[in-house]
């Protein structure tokens, strides 16, 4: 039996005597032993101490939170006490981290066993990684949480955490199938965490499913489930931007928001006053010239070991003067602002979660831009599995709250989730 | 109980239902488990399959080869079946092997368990791997054998396979403090593994001791050992290349060739017709040279994403040409037939494996110019443990024979390593 247990399955056997928790992490273990060569999702793994995680919570008289007992993965961004930090490079991280993280803490308080640390493109940026799609070998998987994302598709976890700069939560998680939340702006503490662009860098989970979402964030910020009392309210966001969308996806998502409508969502159209296709400057300047200033020093002494477009970025970021640079942010606030004015309430925006599905092109990591205004504005985001397209591959549907409404939109989630299905396992994992 | 069983313990027990191969896998990966977040050895780790590799080679009657169910690390240079090799950079190696290099199948052939990948510097050249060194985190291990050097060091294998192209194998592992041996060029094929420079690339093998080198080497060679009849003759290495050496090597060299000498060797000295000094220029320019094309497809695509001085070494290698390379291999010839007239017959040469103990420099892996005119000439060398310097540092013994003479040099090795002992554990590892 390889199928990773849900989080949800493991929520709902509560712990008492069943061994899920051992179950649960012996599970996700073999998939790495059989999978890993292949699909390079891990940096590290910690076997001994997982197993040994899961069986003082299997030894529990009762659940002691919501992730009591789950294998979670965690970004190579973020330290874990007594593992090394990476950041996406193989020079770097040469000592084991002495405390966790803030995000691990609490992922940790939540009951959480935490597996190993997830492949991230270098600095969180767009330099492909030697992680693989598990629905094709020459698909990128999406960055820059490309071990978080294949790693979940995979069943080597039950769960993972990622940060989104620009789309790197959204699509990869969309590219492998599976669902990614990219919270409000600020929600969880960057503390123990490697920055690229402090105005932009977000914490958030990738699972398999919007339920197994909600438990995730639950974990990571104590905020617990809310239920819809009635079908909830869509609206399709119009924009420019939706020009890059492909044939391909926008009939999946065409005829997943007729599904939607038939099952009793209400649905109706967002367009912004201004473009949300304009805000891709200001993001693309903003977080250049936020990068160059957060890896100064270790570029200072080692930039020709960087990788290509990091590096690139950073030489862009260096031409970027401070005065400059709170231009950029006093108008990302101005833009917060105004959608904050304009976006309507109790609506999840709705739109396709990447232009394409996973490109079969290995020298990058595909289009964020889709999911870089989102995060400029410090809004909530939700992916979930839509369906698949002639390719065969995973569509993604792109929910987007206001401002700390990640239960609505999660509960919104959760409801679309039950009229596409859960998502199918890419061929040769999963139940075989 | 943590001390890795020795290659030699595994062949006396013989096999016959004692579960020693299961038992010396299992005390490798408990200190895998332990050790590696701080000594970043491994790329790759395959548990299951070693276990089951042990397994299988516990449920047979007897011994099988001379390393029926030893723990073996392979420098990730060489294939191995499903599992990548990544030849020291993280974006490489995105396919796994369909086939074990022709070093890992006779490796198997012998008994030998596969545990993982051992970690390389860049291209096996000289950019400084993560790697640390088991005697002093802020010690570099040496490369580009560096994984293999300090899995050994530190336990997690019994034996492993490396290669050197300039002192790639002799560096690490006297900086480590085990022994290591670079056969006669040529000796074993090159099928599977990625090449730096195919007039110089010699694979070779790592062990703690004389006696498990010789071993590893019957493994990976099929040669049996041989014994001395009576005391070796050494001869003591006179050069101007010996002014590199620091004084507390210096030191630890002469006081360990004077317990040599009591315990009866004979001892004489040895210095070259021409310089052995002035082969390094041609080691130098023959490396770039064959370096630049043995990597130039792959550069020409990712040529940005090398390590610097891999890059560097590449960028020279383009300006020499075929006519300058073909005039450096004749002069590769012609330095190898007069040491073959030179050299003393049935003597060994000694002089120290490195000028320095592993420096506490993590900008690079240390000075191969003792080690890489060896290298040209295609001779044999092994490094034994000889013994403590000042600073608390392991020194290692650099053992130097006429072609094809590895049993002899291996035998006298043993020899030299019953006077000064096997090398003690760095503290924190072996029986703690």
């Amino acid at each position: 039996m390889r199928r990773p247990l849900s989080i949800a399955e493991m929520a709902a056997a509560g712990g008492r005597g069943e061994r899920r928790a051992s179950e649960g992490v012996e599970r996700c273990l073999n998939n790495i032993e059989r999978h890993e060569p292949a699909i390079r999702a891990w940096t590290f793994v910690g076997r001994e101490e997982a197993r040994e995680a899961a069986a003082a919570a299997d030894r529990k008289e009762r659940v002691g939170g919501p992730l009591h007992g789950v294998a979670v993965g965690i970004k190579d961004l973020f330290d874990v006490a007594g593992w090394p930090t990476l950041g996406g490079a193989i020079w770097r991280g040469t000592e084991p981290a002495s405390t966790d993280s803030e995000a691990v803490a609490m992922l940790r308080g939540a009951g959480a066993v935490i597996v190993g640390k997830t492949v991230t493109t270098d600095c969180a940026y767009l330099d492909p990684p030697a992680t693989k799609n598990p629905w094709g070998a020459e698909r990128t998987p999406g960055g820059s949480s490309s071990g978080s994302a294949a790693a979940v598709a995979a069943g080597m976890c039950q769960g993972a955490i990622g940060t989104q700069t620009g789309g790197s939560i959204i699509r990869p998680a969309a590219y492998c199938g599976v669902a990614g939340l990219k919270p409000t702006f600020g929600r969880i503490g960057t503390r123990g965490m490697l920055p690229l662009s402090p105005s932009l860098d977000t914490i958030g989970v990738i699972a398999r499913t919007a339920v197994d979402l909600g438990l995730m964030w639950e974990g990571l910020s104590g905020e617990g489930p809310e239920s819809l009392t009635s079908a909830p309210e869509l609206a399709v966001v119009e924009d420019r931007l939706l020009d890059r969308v492909d044939a391909a996806v926008r009939g999946v998502f065409k005829s997943g928001v007729e599904k939607l409508r038939t099952a009793g969502a209400r649905i109706g159209r967002f367009s912004a006053r201004a473009p949300v296709e304009s805000l891709l400057p200001i993001h693309s300047a903003l977080m250049a010239g936020e990068a160059a200033r957060a890896v100064a020093r270790e570029y200072a002494s080692y930039g020709e070991r960087f990788s290509p477009k990091i590096r690139a970025l950073v030489e862009r970021g260096k031409d970027i003067s401070n005065e400059e640079l709170e231009g950029l942010r006093a108008a990302q606030v101005e833009a917060t602002e105004a959608f904050e004015r304009d976006a309507p309430r109790d609506v999840c925006l709705v739109l396709p979660s990447a232009p394409t599905t996973a490109p079969a092109d290995l020298s990058g990591t595909g289009d964020p831009s889709l999911n870089a205004p989102w995060t400029l504005l410090g809004v909530p985001a939700v992916t979930i599995f839509l369906g698949l397209a002639e390719d065969g591959l995973p569509v993604g549907l792109q929910l987007i709250g206001r401002r700390r409404r990640e239960r609505l939109l999660l509960a919104t989630a959760r409801w679309c989730e039950d009229v596409f299905g859960p998502p199918p396992w890419p061929r040769g994992y999963g139940d075989v």
